[in-house]
Formats: C-alpha cells, structure tokens, sequence
C-alpha cells in the first residue's frame, strides 16, 4: 500500500553513518524522478551524486539542520548521512521550476524507504558556498540537496494541538514529533 | 514495488467521464499529501475538491490543455475528468511553497494509480479566472489544478531521440508518447 511507504517516509536527519548507499542504489532512485512528471515535459532537472566520506563532508559543512531544534546543530560525526543528491535545475532548459523538484524528490524518498533508507530534503542551505565548493556553474540552480542514508531515528507523525503549533520537538528519549494538520483544517469549500 | 507505480503514473488528459471519484476517494488522496514533507513542516497547502458535473465544468474551462499538442483543445465532452483537486498555497502561512506542491502532488497521483485512477497536474490555466469563478480569497494563491479520473487513453514512456526534442505527441491511433531524456543527460558530475 502506498499509504504505509507514505507514512513511513519520513524526514530523517540522524543515521548510521557507515551503512553504505551505493551509486547503482543512488542512479536508480534517481531514475524514478526521470519518469516522473515535469511541467510541459521540459525535464529541466539535473542531479549531482555523493556518496564517499570526503564529498559528503563537502556537501554537509554548507546544510542547516532542523532549524525548530534551537540545541541541536546537526548530526554528529558517525550519525551523518551516507549519501547525498543535489537537485538542480538547468536554467537553459527552463527559469521556472514549478513543481518539478518537489515531483522528484518525493519519488526518490519513497524509493529510499521502499529500500529501507530515509533521507531529508533540505532546502536550508548555503547555496552560494555550496556553488563554490563544487564550481557548478550559474546556469545551474540548486534547487534542494536530498540526504541519504539508514535511518538511526524514529519520527512519530502527530497531529498538530489546539495550539496549531506546527513545530517539531525531540523529546528526551531523542524521538522525533512531526504535528501535522488535520485533514478537516486544510480542505477549502468551493 | 514503487518503480511499477511510477512507471504507470503517467499524465492523462482523456478520461471516462462517466466514472465516478468518489469525495471519500479524494479525501484519501488528500490525506497522503498531508503525510508528505512539508518544508520547515509548515504546511501550508490547502485543497479544493470537485467531482460534480456542474462544478467540474466551471473548473474545466479555465484550462489549458497539452501545450504541444496544436490540433488538439482538450478532452472532448464524454473524455473529461470526473474530479479535480486544486491545490492552494495559503499566504498566511508562507509565501515561499517551494517544492510542497510538488511532492503533494506526487503523493497524490500515485495513490491514484493504485486504485486504478490517473490524471494529469495542470500548472497551465487562467488563475485569474478560476479564482473568480469560485470566488478564492488573495490570500490563497492557486498553485496547481490536479485532474483525475479514469483514464481512457495509452500514455507510451520513451527515450528522447538523438535531436532531442522532449514534445509530447499522440500517434494515429490516438496513443500518446512522451520522451524522456536519458538517466546519463541529466546527470553531473561533481
């Protein structure tokens, strides 16, 4: 059911850091965004891999993490993710995204979790170091960097309080809370 | 397996469109969307839902069909979608929806798939004028218009030729083929 890999595809942000997410594992996630949708077909998406310690350490010094965490700044050495995949959109191909990046990088987490990984789509990001970093050129847009890895949290998907704090929080036994609106808060009557 | 769902959830535009979809189907539709990522978990996407003849057609006129498809204006009536789910970036919330929409569009689609639906995310249409036709409030921005039903037509997946040229078109026999760009093309090295 599409609805347990829905529910299961959380935003993870802790992981073992040495379960390896290999290139073959990484092309093929990747390849269901190819054959998923892209507004008017244009297929502006580009994606950049990286999965061994050195360009992953590259990657992570330029990501934010969980910004509602205000003590925690981000995994630590052994919890990072394993593998990363930089979203981009070619600018000769089309200057308005749309949905495009949000098609892809769902398609490529629930690939992951069908596989047992998780990752996090981070859009939190120093775009401009991350730029320099690698040399991409201007004409590629870093859309979002999606983290891969194994999972070394739980995620407990809630439903938002009165208060509608849509905030997530750790608790002291490191379980992390998602508050989701309700369905009834989020339909508009025509 | 997910690659199976993605495979056969392409974008279709002729429908049976004396197909029922049910409200309880769309809330279940919607309710995956609800479980996706949300950047920041802001959420602050809203839906509107139709699966009434009378309301359906005041959606269906505000829409743009297959862009590269010139001889062709839309489904004829009898081949147009049963139901429709717009969704609504609301402002108040944030004005920076990022990828949400598409990821709750992806959630969507899939799902539709799985119970044997099918649609199309319609980015092009005249927001001005569906937004007075239903009188939507400005602080709802109209982010795209999903339609659903049951598909009535052969959507081919295929390889972009060597021009390049990723235009859907339809065949003779009225089955329409879309070509994607190769997994090594959209690839970057770091």
């Amino acid at each position: 059911m599409l609805r347990d890999l829905v529910l299961k595809t959380r935003s993870y942000r802790r992981f073992r850091q040495d379960a390896d997410v290999s290139t073959t594992t990484l092309h093929q996630l990747i390849d269901l965004a190819r054959c998923s949708a892209s507004a008017a077909n244009l297929q502006p998406l580009k994606y950049a891999i990286a999965n061994d310690p050195a360009t992953n350490a590259r990657i992570f010094r330029h990501l934010r993490w969980a910004a509602y965490l205000k003590e925690w700044t981000g995994p630590a050495e052994g919890e990072r993710p394993s593998a990363y995949i930089i979203v981009l959109g070619d600018m000769h191909i089309s200057q308005a995204i749309g949905p495009d990046h949000g098609i892809a990088a769902q398609s490529i987490l629930l690939g992951a979790t069908e596989i047992g990984l998780g990752g996090c789509m981070i859009a939190s990001l120093n775009r401009e170091a991350l730029r320099e970093e690698f040399s991409l050129p201007e004409w590629l847009e870093i859309l979002i960097v999606i983290a891969l890895g194994k999972p070394a949290e739980t995620v407990a998907l809630e439903t938002v309080g009165p208060g509608g704090d849509i905030r997530y929080w750790r608790d002291e036994k490191g379980v992390h809370h998602v508050p989701k609106r309700r369905l009834e808060d989020i339909l508009i009557q025509l």
